[in-house]
């Protein structure tokens, strides 16, 4: 860290302790091996199935000493029999019996982020638990830490590549650093939640099942990280009127997968297994109804500029899709066309043309309902090499003069 | 082989030749990368895409010298260069090129069997292609193999470990000899078909294309396994009136599997993957609708007799499910019933107890429907250790009853 620029942390300090042990649990609590939260008036706890007849439970320690200054909490204090006891209470009337317990400890909440991720000239980054620390709650210790660095190392192995221009690294601290912090706003809402009391109606004071329950399920988007939005930079667009033209692929987040079929095959694919995490940016092209000759036309000026743009960017003796990987999705099935109908761009690598068909064992059909993209007008979306959604515009040589913009900030060409 | 028990083969001496060509084929027919057979009046040809690039084709000899006796046919007369000389003309008008050749053979299809499968002890068994040779086209050859081992595998394994009685492995030949014939048979009319000139109309002598589809869509029986059906033996039952109880599970006939809700957690699951190959029959209760109260006592009675039986065949120190394993369906939806309101026997082992509804992902819901089974009044099924039904009958004490005969005659009793 550089002297000018000290990460100091934001945040409170201990409010919250929670145990956690793993056991093969007896009980005759009938969710046992459903994942459910019990919000009763001795506190809140979680269960969590786990392999074989394994149950890691979060108890909620209401009784511990809590100090509001500065000091750290007494750890020794607290053993498993006090964490066996407020489980006790918290499922009554069903029993609770520990034949064993593999493992427990002790978490104490303290909900913090750094002011920077990186230093001024970014040749220093911090991630995971150095920059934010945050309740165990959903596992978000470790997904986030994991977000954190794959966010980091894609930006990093393309600029040292040569690929990218430095300056995409300033987007890391900006997108992990917005994410901690809306984390943390969350998990501090959540926390309180789980503090306060049950009651029966909104008239007193404290948590109605329902407003837990619907807190609950907003949590969920954090659980997945499903619910992480990158807002705009040099990486993402800024989303324009163009979202309308698929608004199922919202800019700023992960792209959803869906399932389509091979066309060379008819064998259907989660979008996901067909864009591993190899360092490349994605275009998808979703060609939208390759039977009409005006949409067609449309088509072949697209792929004329996608052609000249994969060129730009591709070494000399590489493949066309070494930095752009370009992935076409008609709306028509694979019975009503020839690949050879389609420009080759879109086809010379015959098995990265798919349709937007139902497949033999049932699946797919739903990639452009669920995008909502026109079936007959299409659309092009931009997704980056962590599988977020950069951009989406026409599918017309003007459409890809802006995916040309997005990349002349982004990539080095060759030519 | 004893002295006074000659195996000797039955069949036929080559008459079909056959070419096998693995490459990274390039050609402009539009299903080469699908499974596709050609047939045409240069011969038949078979397309099996394989992994990656390459392609297998399976291409019929016409020209080949061959030779009605008893002698073999020379092989050093063919060469690559006939193969792909066939091949081409078999696909024309569309073009083929080979940039290399991974692997090629040829096969002479001999159809034969041979008349005792085992010597009159029981003491010595001969198996795959000991016993059989057939054409090479669905590859059969390790499948009928694998099948023969397997069926012999688990009926020695359960006489040695003297949970059954030795008289069962006089099923491996009457089984397996009785499929390896009707898989010859079948495979008679299939290369024939295949040597057959098309023709447009049933008034000429040829095959249609019709008939040429429909006898390969009769052939997946024998290429998926599904198609093998055991005679009533001592480990089969005969079919009675008993099967209308449940016509979707055919007594003879592999268990088809279907997607069921395990009660504790609301997971669903294949059938097929809690039924590990393990040794242990598998007696399945389909109870019905346990919340009626006239079938829940059908259903008490049933478990009652089941725990006597499974108690008869356990070691005093074993689990009750050591021998023969119990799993439960119930009709009704896991959330409609504790596990707690059925006979204890049947959810002892709480991952055993299942639900015939539809899971959160969509799958399940079918498998009384699919196996013909009344919702109300259930069925239970015995599953032989290699997953062919063996048995069909009603949920009651006189219903196990018929199970009890049949295991008695099986199984070692133990008390």
């Amino acid at each position: 860290m550089s002297d000018s620029k000290q990460s100091v942390a934001h945040g409170t300090f201990p409010h919250y302790v929670w145990g956690v042990i793993d056991s093969h649990l007896q009980t005759d609590f009938p969710d046992i091996r459903n994942r459910s939260t019990i919000h009763s008036h001795y506190g809140t706890c979680m269960v969590i199935p786990r392999e074989g007849d394994r149950v890691r439970l979060y108890i909620q320690l209401a009784n511990v000493e809590k100090d509001d200054s500065n000091e750290r909490m007494d750890r020794s204090k607290i053993t498993p029999k006090m964490l066996m006891d407020s489980a006790r209470q918290i499922f009554s009337p069903y029993k609770l019996n520990w034949p064993d317990v593999e493992w427990w400890t002790i978490y104490i909440v303290s909900q913090r982020y750094a002011s920077y991720f990186a230093d001024e000239n970014e040749r220093i980054f911090i991630a995971g638990d150095a920059c934010h620390t945050h309740s165990p709650k959903a596992g978000q210790g470790m997904n986030a830490s994991m977000n954190d660095t794959h966010n980091l190392a894609w930006k990093l192995a393309m600029v040292i590549k040569g690929l990218a221009y430095p300056s995409i690294l300033k987007t890391y601290e900006f997108e992990r650093r917005n994410y901690a912090k809306q984390l943390i706003e969350f998990d501090r809402t959540f926390a309180k939640l789980f503090a306060d009391k049950p009651v029966q109606s909104t008239d007193e004071v404290g948590v109605t099942h329902e407003e837990f329950r619907s807190v609950l399920q907003m949590f969920n988007g954090f659980t997945s990280g499903l619910a992480v939005m990158y807002e705009p930079s040099l990486i993402t667009g800024r989303v324009s009127e163009n979202q309308s033209l698929a608004e199922g692929l919202p800019i700023g987040k992960s792209l959803m997968s869906q399932v389509v079929v091979r066309h060379v095959d008819a064998r259907p694919f989660h979008m996901h297994d067909q864009m591993p995490t190899d360092l490349r940016f994605r275009v998808l092209i979703f060609a939208g109804d390759c039977l009409l000759p005006a949409q067609l036309a449309k088509i072949e000026e697209a792929a004329k500029a996608l052609q000249a743009l994969a060129k730009r960017y591709t070494p000399p003796s590489g493949n066309y899709d070494d930095v752009i990987d370009f992935i076409t999705v008609s709306s028509n099935p694979h019975a009503e066309y020839e690949k050879e109908s389609l420009p080759s761009f879109l086809w010379q690598n015959k098995w990265k043309l798919f349709c937007d068909e139902v497949a033999i064992d049932g699946s797919g059909g739903n990639a452009y309902r669920r995008y909502k993209i026109d079936k007959t007008n299409g659309a092009i979306a931009v997704i980056r090499p962590d599988g977020y959604v950069a951009q989406v515009t026409h599918v017309s040589a003007l459409g890809v003069k802006e995916i040309d913009d997005y990349f002349a900030n982004i990539l080095v060409p060759y030519t």
